[in-house]
């Protein structure tokens, strides 16, 4: 299988999804990352261009940890992605029929980060430039926002270490707060919650409305 | 597999998922309908149990060409489930416990009648008192207040006759206005957004937020 | 009468209110259609001025069809009409000043296409420069996503075959699924409900809230 | 025209729209107020009883001074309405058969007090188990929660001093705060907005999802 | 200062504000908690007043870890508190005169469980009989919905050994899943990101519309 | 203390919080209004730049009569806040460096105008980029739309009459309707409704939800 993960920053997609996706890789999954912004607002004195380059890097290395097949970089504008979303959409719809993914990763709707919000009218978009014959399953994973109701959760105990790494990975963004705590703490309640296992990431839909022609059929 | 129709009143369950449960029941699941009333409010100048009679005597006609494999009247008082939510539950717990259904079909949650708006908090609480071992995959279905936002469609073109039908077996129900053009004009509609098929059933989620305990879990 | 009718691409005003339109014109009320893009993405494969071309004379051929007494094109960017707000609403403007519409047509506001949704905004921005000295009414129609809550149904029966005439004149849209049969659907659908009518449009409010200065004074 | 209008609590009708009731009686339409409880908790330490036969009769004083052709207390119990749908829709429903309203007045949705909340249910039960051959308007007033979307407001400079005696009339209920002094600063912000008016009183809608059957039909 | 805490069951005290209590009560604040049910569903194939027992000597042990002031029990049925609104805000009515508090917790309006949701309707009825001369500050707690919007949090690192304590003295309630577990991972959560702590709660809103008579009154 | 008022147009800082910021001034705050546009849009048959001199000499005026250390004016675009986001907050972010206030008022996010509803995107994504030690109050005011909800009210009776000589500063905007008629309408409704005070201001939150880093700490 083909997954791809939006990421709006490096970092969002080892926090939200970084076990499911250590889960897909080792299973033999495609998995790529597509990130819209490289962060550059996320260091402090640094050019642009040094910003991208610092948290790109970082990227790749977590990218190692993760197992990914690949790692894209729109370069979007941080902070200014819903301002952007035609840019971004033109920019993503080849690497949608490129990669026809049958699962793609993306924040929810109700993060607290405009880039987050984002996310899916840009994917939507590019979606509908595209309109891939079988249309992907969605999955919306929380960054630092609690998913207030949540669908599915997946249990990733045994690659936990992993994912930590991969978030130790994005170093420049480590001395805000102690987030590899925050990240643990989330991932144990959900784990806890669900019963028997350590940790866990919990995952919503990012729309239920299909566009005509894409609603998935059920078998009965 | 055993499926559970949650049906306010007698005719929701042919309007709603009526083709679902044909396909349900010709693949040789086990489909078996609640119905929470008895619709006593949709007769007029007759009595309570008359009524009664009436409206279970068509659904048992209806059950037929449906295929059912039973149907299981509670007789909450019409118009008025919402206030019997802790007996209904109550009613409701023990046909969970001995069915266990791996599917339970209800109205989405913004029909326009207060019985289906109170279907979801009465199957809640009766989860809630079970405690099924693997919690219920929940599909709901429009009935006179179409989905805004759905999720699924289901073809229903080769079993739509016999989904006609069985509306018509609710015989008491026909005069107020023609409400197979209205099912027919619905499903048509469904089946050709969705593509390639005449008529189809839309549903969407009942509430994405399980409780704790239930969320499904996911392969990756 | 004056009525204003906004359609976000070519087609729109046909499926959301072709019947209304054909029962405007038939009483001797002035309709002119207003189309924010002329839909160039709705066309593979050739440029956005051989689209324009294609889908403005389509455009054309239905409005002959409806009885318009105009059509204009905006020709705002296809999927970016909401970035384009002040643009729109500048080239709108002149638009109402001219023909003072007491009547507007617009797509609802919960409609999935984004460029449908920006439709409100954009009208309510050109409104408040023009400040008409009689507020027009606004009536909000459905294309794909069926109002959930609606206001007023209207009786289309008697002028549907040329409601479809005008949608067929569409004609480079009408491969992706049959929406001929999608749009009877949803009419007859509308009709059966509102009783002892074969085909009926349904229409929700824009906006409820009026700016200051142009709430509707009611008579007691 | 028969008009009605349906109080929680004797005040609500002075106070929502007794601007508009002034102006209907004086056209001769003929007004009837339900007040669906007699407000026994707005009097400290007297029985039920007492306190039902002081805000009668004060409600009646208000009826004479408003011009109501009649009052009908249903004597719910106060801050209980919600859970009592099913008595007090059957104690409407014989009064909407007698009167047929074409206009009915009622709390808006979002009024912070459970009672006003309740009232809509409560109609849209009874109108159901009456099905009025003609659906009748619903107008929807503001107590103490300001309509923050409204949809008309009326004129009421010219029968504002009978509204204030109205208001008056309830006396028991004057001490807490200055309410006339409440109600005339609302109605004067609604007449500035509005524009050329001394007081005006703002509407909203009711519910804009009509009952199959019972959507109102527009003329073109 | 006087604080109440409002507990639809035994053990939601101390999952969603038992630190904050632990700092009130070591600050010398009274604080008391009311249980709106003794959570008898909570323990299956016991008698309900076994079960009532039970869970209120828990209760009362988890209360002197916490260091409460009293620990009050309405007895309201289990899952069923909204249909109870009455007689539950007639028994908390006595309690708000007697204690007066300054502070109020009390579950958020969006957490899963039925019973959590009726606790600001109950709190909001009670406070509106007894008309307090100065309106209580409203704090509300999460238990296993995380609250999507948070308004502040409380630094509970010197107390989270005994807030565990009482947690665990719920004891009839720790074999479904590993809630320990669940609270520590989600009091870290909130921790890590407000910063340089290691344990926190999160606390929003109960409902910001006060009743007339009782906006607070803000120092410029 | 430091307060800043963020007004998208010269007179929303006079109506919505007028009574307030005259307070402030007189306890000796520094209260500076940032104006986002200069309303070019409120004059008619002037060019862009002579209604900027006209509008921001009135809004100096008006500083004079409400005591502010400050006035600063953004020029963004008036009615195009809302795409001028990364603009506006790169012009408020050194402001907010330079005043650090503790206090910021701004328009509610229910306000009918699209300026309005941009305000808090703007001051949002301004504060994200100056990450301030200490995370400023927020308090929301109501200028054309009343707040459904409100958390707060003030008394302004002592300042009423400074207020409303602001309001008239304004006065190139006061022909359209009588809106110091409005002002005090709304004010007095306010008054009245909190109980002993002739005039009052009401404030909701902007956003409960704060960033990681910026909840801020409660005491117990």
């Amino acid at each position: 299988m083909s997954v791809l993960v939006i990421a709006p920053h490096p970092d969002d997609e080892a926090i939200g999804c970084g076990g499911a996706i250590c889960l897909h890789s080792d299973r033999g999954d495609r998995v790529v990352v597509v990130f819209l912004t490289s962060g550059e607002l996320g260091l402090k004195k640094v050019s642009r261009e040094r910003a991208w380059a610092i948290r790109e890097q970082e990227a790749r290395a977590a990218a190692r940890v993760l197992g990914l097949a690949d790692t894209i970089f729109l370069r979007l504008p941080d902070w200014s992605v819903g301002e952007h979303l035609k840019k971004g959409a033109a920019l993503l719809s080849p690497i949608l029929k490129r990669e026809h993914p049958g699962l793609i990763y993306l924040p929810h709707a109700s993060e607290w980060h405009p880039d987050h919000q984002a996310a899916w009218p840009l994917v939507k978009r590019a979606l509908s430039s595209v309109r891939p014959e079988r249309f992907p399953t969605l999955r919306s994973y929380e960054v630092w926002t609690p998913l207030a109701a949540w669908d599915q959760v997946q249990d990733i105990s045994t690659v936990m270490p992993r994912k930590l790494r991969a978030l130790r990975a994005h170093r420049s963004q480590l001395d805000g707060f102690d987030y590899v705590a925050a990240v643990k703490g989330l991932n144990q309640f959900r784990g806890a919650l669900a019963g028997r296992c350590r940790y866990a990431e919990a995952f919503g839909e990012a729309e239920p409305h299909r566009p005509s022609r894409h609603s998935s059929r059920t078998k009965p």
